[in-house]
């Protein structure tokens, strides 16, 4: 067998793994019965286990190394680089790390569940902290270079770092703060419109709203499932199988919409990748910030205008025959309601970076300074209290809400800020080649907008490095100034600011 | 390391591979996307092969030779012959034939369900040739000593044969068929009652009875699911994580009922095994025959009786407001209608063994005789109008209706017979310990029967073979006479006979 062919067997291998850790990771929060947690935790260490076994096996890094000094074309170079990547990082980490890590992250996903829908922060207290202790042996084994928290934070986007994020989250804040200040002045005169109270929309009339949207931005039904669970997510198996979940809440369709449309963006990453290169990095996905682009473009930049109204008030009324007669606008200005909320997955753009900041600020005082996690929830509440001048009442509403901590995800968050950014980026690009977004959302026909980024985003995977495709896309490098003016200019209009 | 030790995590290891392949049928047939057909076929493929790279791997083999000769208790011994067995078969099968006909089995699944609804046994045709071509391949790999079909039936119940199953038919037809004569005889006078035209039991109001009556049988649904499919089956997954479906017709509730409670017979198998021992064959069930005895059990000598649906009568009332005001003696004749009917799952336990002998004699022609596949629709329709005097209208309903053939599984059949046996030989020793069941089931407290079952069959898992487990169970070796004793006596007085 040549070098090459020896190499992508067993990347394919090591990947067949992670998508069996997919499965069963989706199973588990969608299905998965209560006492099947214990075994599910086991069998998944089992799978990460045999995963770093065969990724740090002597023989991918002698392959490595002979292809590295191959005559290799684009595509097959993009999987050594990230192959390198992957067994180097594995390489420090020993396989019974792995496999503790992956069984408390099982076990932490239980109790966080549990703890969530009691609220209460000490049931999941002992699973976060042994977490936190297992991620600060994780730092030391992967070796630090410049901060602790730079070790995670690379992790999710690869090459960014605290010196990154501070000056970017700072130069969001100097602008996003004045604004919120101006549509608070402005709402205190006009009070933003909201959902007439008992007003009821069923599961099954939302579930119908819901697919027609998804379907129409060019998800595959045939090639996929939408489901429920507690927090949404997707998950793109494998090829012909790509599902996302929502959530239901009969007193408010905004929340279930754009969750799906959110979900949708991501599914639709996962369905269009090159099938061609599956099972190989270069048929995945490039990075969390580029996944979360495509979730943000479609839940935001698409979904939260009155354009997308104007293409779904038929839909919207023929599923809820019982709703107010509300027009386009009067859609879009509930969909766009700014507030200072608790929870991040419903804010408006306004206010989800300082959400996001918060969480940032947090975590790096967990690995970067010296904050226990017994004071976590007083430092997010203070926090909270400072940015929003809001007092969480409870912590569901506070620091339980997100369930990134529990499956270890720490220095994730932050790629959610870039996926704002890069979405709005994209936009400005995109109505370069395409005129008016707005006129081809209103006119229902979205597929030219799922057509522009197939071959920019969802088809290249990881041939090139996230900030270099974002690039090669828009035209320049990514900056966070299209989001601004965006969010400017949205809001502006919006709330008629000066 | 110990040998035993170093054996044990190896035998864990490819029973890990099994049960992944397991979860991933379950999801094939319960969830999976149409689309996705293609890449589940290649991950079952892939597991299959990985499975038997470590099942055949040499020091598997090392291992089992220096165990056969070292001081094992019984478990351990219980391990070593099972897996001595299964790598002597494996070691016969190439990895790459393996591979091919786990997803030769993948693509029959899907061709035969779509077949199956469109009733068209051309588009089936192709798959079934190629999986009857690749079983013949099988057969010459794993060694002909007997007759071909022999090596087939071995390997659902190990140590059956042609000579074991052709007088043991022979014996049942002799007496089964002048029962059915003489119900039939019965019925021209006083015809059976039968479900009213028109009548509509919601798919909703079935899920709540149904789920009633499996949990009463002892099923905990906090470690198991019950979900719908087109043809019920069960699956253990894991400890805590027991699955299995039924499907729905709202013109007849009892189709649902009787697959729940069949299903749920097996579900209360893997259930109950001995979790110690999981991911071994000491911990897992030790044969199909046995497994179909503990589905029978539940369905018929409990579910089929006038105790039953005295037990169960407040639940279907209360499910059902809308149905006539029946009794349980009238509940009871409608669940034991007595009907030369096309389908086997649906079948009376007095035409059930019938169906299955035309299955066995019809794998018979295919590999030990020269029976074409073109030829099958003929063949099954001409044994049918002799055996039952009925003519198949389409193949749906006759050798299109069951899933085996799809998945490769030719020699299964038989086993469902045995079930029948050992289900009541399983009662007549119950009631001898528990007295009168009738009673015990009126009573509505079943937790008694499953408590016997438990230490006798469940706990045991593959501790010996199937016979010796019966035979230590009930006190006698495996043996017709108690079905026949049953049937008769059943019948008999359900139709008055002499």
């Amino acid at each position: 067998m040549d070098l090459y062919e020896e190499f992508l067997k067993r990347v394919q291998d090591i990947h067949r793994l992670g998508a069996l850790q997919g499965h069963l990771g989706w199973d588990q929060e969608v299905l998965m019965p209560a006492k099947g947690a214990q075994a599910r935790g086991e069998m998944m260490a089992w799978l990460a286990g045999q995963r770093h076994q065969q990724l740090t096996d002597g023989r991918t890094g002698e392959l490595l190394s002979a292809l590295e000094d191959a005559n290799l074309d684009a595509d097959q170079a993009a999987n050594v680089r990230e192959m390198r990547r992957m067994h180097d990082q594995a390489a420090r980490l020993p396989q019974s790390f792995v496999e503790t890590f992956a069984k408390a992250r099982s076990e932490a996903l239980v109790a966080w569940q549990e703890a969530r829908s009691a609220s209460d922060f000490e049931a999941f207290k002992p699973s976060l902290e042994r977490l936190i202790a297992l991620t600060r042996e994780k730092i030391d084994l992967l070796g630090v270079t410049s901060t602790p928290y730079d070790v995670l934070l690379d992790e999710y986007e690869v090459g960014m770092t605290v010196e990154d994020y501070d000056p970017l989250f700072a130069g969001l804040k100097a602008r996003l703060v004045p604004l919120l200040q101006a549509i608070t002045v402005a709402q205190s005169s006009t009070p933003d419109p909201s959902l007439p109270e008992g007003l009821r929309f069923s599961v099954d009339a939302q579930k119908v709203f819901c697919k027609a949207v998804s379907a129409n931005m060019g998800f595959d039904f045939e090639a996929g499932r939408m489901d429920a669970s507690t927090h949404p997510f997707s998950a793109g198996l494998w090829p012909g199988d790509t599902r996302f979940t929502t959530r239901f809440d009969e007193a408010d369709p905004f929340s279930c919409l754009y969750a799906v449309m959110h979900e949708t963006g991501h599914a639709l990453y996962e369905q269009g990748l090159d099938h061609e290169h599956r099972f190989t990095p270069r048929g995945g996905a490039v990075s969390l910030g580029v996944h979360e682009s495509q979730s943000r473009f479609w839940e935001n930049q698409i979904g939260r205008t009155q354009a997308f109204w104007k293409a779904a008030l038929p839909w919207f009324n023929e599923a809820f025959p019982d709703a107010p007669t509300w027009s386009e606008v009067d859609l879009n200005q509930l969909a766009n309601r700014v507030e200072r909320g608790f929870i991040r997955v419903e804010a408006d753009e306004v206010t989800y970076n300082l959400h996001v900041m918060i969480r940032y600020e947090i975590e790096k005082q967990l690995f970067n300074g010296d904050l226990a996690v017994d004071d976590l929830p007083t430092v997010w509440n203070t926090m909270f209290k400072e940015w929003f001048d809001l007092d969480v009442p409870e912590d569901r509403l506070g620091c339980l809400q997100d369930i990134h901590w529990s499956m270890g995800a720490f220095g994730y968050f932050p790629t959610y800020t870039l996926g704002n950014l890069y979405a709005a980026q994209l936009l400005e690009a995109m109505s370069k080649d395409l005129g008016d977004i707005d006129e081809r959302v209103a006119s229902g026909d979205w597929e030219p907008m799922l057509a522009w980024l197939g071959p920019r985003i969802h088809l290249r995977g990881s041939q090139v490095t996230p900030a270099q495709l974002i690039e090669d896309a828009t035209g320049s490098p990514p900056s966070p100034e299209p989001f601004l003016r965006y969010v400017e200019e949205k809001y502006g209009a919006l709330y008629k600011l000066g």
